[in-house]
């Protein structure tokens, strides 16, 4: 018993897999839930005879984006308390509306929202870190979109824990429930080193290897985070971790700010990934993670928004841009990630830090139906010189027009299938409300 | 014999000054090319019984972004070489390009491609600089659009003038032609200091003050240029301005990457407008412009997308959002560039450089009617806990609706009036074969 077989023919494919490449007069034939074939438009008809066809002139057709860090519920406190220092920001808005409002019902509408925004932007899958990873986990399912939820471990009791035993209990019942669905990947997502004990890492790392999963951690985000570390642990953070015996190919490191050449060394050394965010990092001020250098040193870095609360966005197509960006004025060079190293960040190489290269990330016969078309056929792509370039530095996320994943669609002419907008606009209000009144009066003024 | 009164009913205005003002349940009463009240919802039928209401649920209403650097026809070379060194990009292609190109047809189409998507974004005025001046404000006249155009001054032959007296002559028959048109302002475009003589700038100082008009110059773009100036001129390029008497209000001084902190107390001393370029700046990584310092110091700084072959979009809202970002983390101060002030850069700021600060860039009675609408009733703008920072940090400039320019509607529900969308597209084909040609051949590839 064979699924049915489809074949799509845009203008233009870019399976990222060979870099650079740009593939005309081509076809990509889904099976299912997965990829079967890349080939010649002339020789579809010849293989294929009878296949169904979707046309697609104009489009560019290539591998979902993956985003690999964010809190997808946080979308909720979008534009709450911006242009704040860090600290401000989380004890007098972000943790006192959390206080008011989390449980599974915050949690699951905000996954619902960030979703909708995340899919109508090409994002197929998401790398979260919030609490209630199992309400997230079942919207994402009941979405059909790909998600790895964490199991969060903090050194304080929050509304889904309130001991170190109750976080690995909750976490671990998570991950059995989720750990063989095919939209669903787990992680530990200790909250950062200093927030988590060494016990806990400890456990954390006996366990992730047990398991056989990744631990998705804020590590060396702000300055002050390698002076409390030495102050509090005798070392800095990079240290204790590989003591910890935490330094590996398991830990996707999340913003990595504040690095030295030799930590550079260290991180490729050790197969550490890192995850770049660089408009939440540019926005809370946090500094500049040496993307460029990582890069040339054979690190594998891959891209993630944060959340929309110091986002303010879930748009990874504009963080891959931010990524070629930043890279280049923070290193001096205009060559530094160019624009088919920048689309690998957003798909591969998180594919590759999440274990899961020989699934998605890339359009190769084999791997899952995760894939997403983009019209350039519009007043902002034209002309057209160069299609990766094009898609990186020039694309707003409004010409994704279709969203596939496990060959299921779940966009279709920038209308979601799984999802209702009008739904989702309208219920986004009481809980506006709601956190409003957590934290403070909107300054709205009226004419006199 | 009074224009007809209409009044346009959003459910948030922004009038830019105050700085961070919103105002709810009002109105803005238009009367032909102006502003003639902005008044509350109640007030609104009491003071103009009978007016004609146009009700916008959902939406925001603020002054037209004004773009204060680019150079509009370049929107035909988007994309044709990224990721190279500055002088490799232009020695190699755009420069070989334009010579190819270079003509009033080039500048027409190009110019029209440019002011389709900047409206398409909310851009009601444009500061630009290219050859044929001439041709850029007969579109812009065309298109119902607000330009500014420069007199360009170069010490090399190009398609538009051969000799730098030519470069004036022709210049100053730009000048008197469309001096009084209500939609063109005419300024002085020297390239840069090291590709322009003392003399040439002499002859500009003069006559910018005989015509009242501004200097819009490239200045201290990339590091390269002090050392230049010290070289040929035995000064650096701020001490030369100075002895040519060019350092003062009517300059605008784009880019700014390589100032100190003399530099910046020298700069607001001298009442010098920058405009800053942020993207083009981090994509030629040629340096970081100091705009949190600036603006402490009481320098007036606007923003410019620069051209989309270095952007490579034409989309002010996400280049101010980059000012407030890059301005962040530059400076080490999240506080820096807060949004409201970003939204200033964006309008007010700009009118000001350009002398027009009492006709355009906020929403104030008897000022002109360059307004635009954006729906905040999206996806990617819910939850809407500040309207300002939604604008700023949140929303994509597909959510722009309308423009209007001196009280005519361009943009209707996102359907451009005056220009033709899908006559552009079509006809940027053999612009981009043609450009295509001059330079390389496209790199695609087939499967094998």
């Amino acid at each position: 018993m064979s699924a049915a077989l489809r074949a799509y023919l845009p203008s233009w494919i870019v399976p990222v897999v060979p870099e650079g490449r740009v593939l005309t007069d081509s076809a990509i034939v889904v099976e299912g839930v997965r990829i079967r074939a890349l080939v010649n438009r002339s020789q579809l008809e010849i293989d294929y005879p009878g296949i169904e066809r979707i046309e697609l002139p104009g489009h560019a057709l290539m591998p979902g984006l993956i985003n690999m860090h964010t809190h997808s519920a946080l979308v909720l406190m979008r534009g709450l308390a911006d242009d704040r220092p860090l600290m401000q920001w989380l004890h007098e808005y972000i943790w006192p509306a959390e206080k008011k409002v989390m449980g599974p019902d915050y949690v699951r509408f905000g996954s619902r929202l960030a979703m909708a925004e995340m899919l109508r932007g090409g994002t197929t899958c998401f790398n979260d870190n919030y609490f209630f990873p199992d309400v997230t986990a079942e919207a994402a399912v009941a979405t059909g979109m790909r998600a790895f939820v964490g199991m969060p471990v903090i050194a304080f009791p929050t509304a889904w824990a309130d001991t170190e035993d109750e976080y690995f209990r909750r976490g671990l019942a998570v991950h059995q429930r989720f750990v063989d669905h095919p939209l669903i990947g787990i992680s530990f997502v200790p909250h950062a080193p200093y927030s988590v004990s060494d016990g806990a890492f400890r456990r954390i790392r006996t366990l992730s290897e047990e398991l056989d999963i990744t631990v998705h951690l804020h590590l060396l985000e702000a300055p002050g985070e390698i002076e409390t570390s030495r102050t509090e642990y005798g070392m800095h953070p990079l240290d204790r971790l590989q003591s910890l015996e935490l330094l590996g190919p398991r830990l996707l490191a999340v913003h990595m700010t504040q690095l030295q050449d030799a930590d550079i060394a260290r991180l490729a050394r050790e197969g550490v990934h890192v995850i770049h965010c660089p408009d939440s990092n540019m926005k809370l001020a946090s500094g500049i993670c040496p993307v460029a250098a990582l890069d040339r040193a054979g690190v594998n870095v891959s891209v993630g928004t944060d959340s929309a609360a110091s986002n303010n966005n879930l748009d990874l197509l504009a963080e891959v841009r931010q990524a070629a960006l930043l890279a280049k004025v923070a290193s001096g060079d205009p060559e530094a990630v160019p624009a088919a190293r920048a689309l690998s960040m957003a798909t591969i190489h998180g594919a590759r830090a999440l274990g899961m290269e020989h699934e998605i990330g890339s359009l190769e016969p084999g791997k899952q139906a995760d894939f997403i078309t983009i019209d350039l056929d519009c007043i902002e792509t034209r002309p057209l010189h160069d299609v990766v370039s094009q898609l990186v530095y020039a694309t707003p996320r409004c010409q994704v027009t279709n969203v596939w994943v496990r060959g299921r669609q779940l966009l279709k002419n920038r209308e979601l299938i799984t999802l209702d907008e009008a739904e989702l606009r309208a219920s986004s209000l009481p809980w506006q409300q709601k956190i409003h009144d957590a934290v403070r009066k909107l300054e709205v003024h009226h004419v006199e």
